[in-house]
């Protein structure tokens, strides 16, 4: 069967900010130092920015902490996003917009465990596609703004 | 609802050569060159070997052959595989086995289109949990052997 007809811009642009808002989202987060790194995390979408929770000895807390960048992606792969971040600010449980904002999405409050941080992450770029038709127009936002 | 119990070593490891072996299976290929760099394609698993096609000057093609790794998310994140590999060798169409092999498990043919490679991924570590009760144990293999 052919796949669907490609969705216009702004389709895009809803469907992908729901993905990004819905209760107990995943993501894939990519950093680097060097090796690739990659693993699954919760995420929080809260005020366009991409929050994630982490021990801030664990690779995925260094890697961003020291390098300032990770690579986001939410699957299924054939309905994709993917997020180009920078790091704006490594935050604790004080910080209540941020802890309440990821409780609320999360299915779990780091605030019941010791040590967490938050990561909050500023994106750069946002691609979405479902089938390669469409690849044209895959992308959302460009240096911070959305193009849609 | 409690998750539920953490499945025996030899199912997680049938469970995960099940997942890597499945028709059209996608992977998220997280590689680097400074910047962490994170695409979804097309998986085929052939020989104990992760095979990926991809355009030689793709980013993805680019950073593996430069670099040597990547490391391999499959998902739903809650029923991850994680792989870190090495490239063993990049080959080309006229290299049967492999491209039958690619063929017979994904959805489309690089054939059928001018100028793939095939990157043939040798694992050297393979983990597999679902929830966190499954975090112990989920080494599957280590330095390129099964320990399970």
């Amino acid at each position: 069967v052919p796949p669907p007809e490609p969705r216009d811009p702004k389709t895009r642009k809803a469907d992908t900010l729901a993905k990004l808002r819905e209760p107990n989202a995943d993501v894939w987060v990519a950093t680097a130092a060097g090796d690739p790194y990659l693993v699954p995390l919760s995420l929080a979408w809260i005020d366009e920015r991409a929050v994630i929770a982490v021990q801030p000895g664990s690779r995925t807390a260094r890697n961003i902490t020291e390098h300032g960048r990770a690579r986001l992606g939410l699957g299924p792969t054939r309905d994709v996003v993917i997020i180009d971040t920078v790091l704006d600010r490594v935050t604790g449980p004080d910080d209540a917009p941020i802890a309440d904002g990821f409780a609320a999405q999360a299915d779990w409050d780091p605030r019941d465990s010791p040590g967490y941080v938050y990561l909050v992450l500023r994106p750069e770029r946002i691609q979405a596609w479902r089938e390669s038709n469409e690849l044209p127009g895959r992308t959302l936002m460009r240096d911070g703004s959305w193009v849609v």
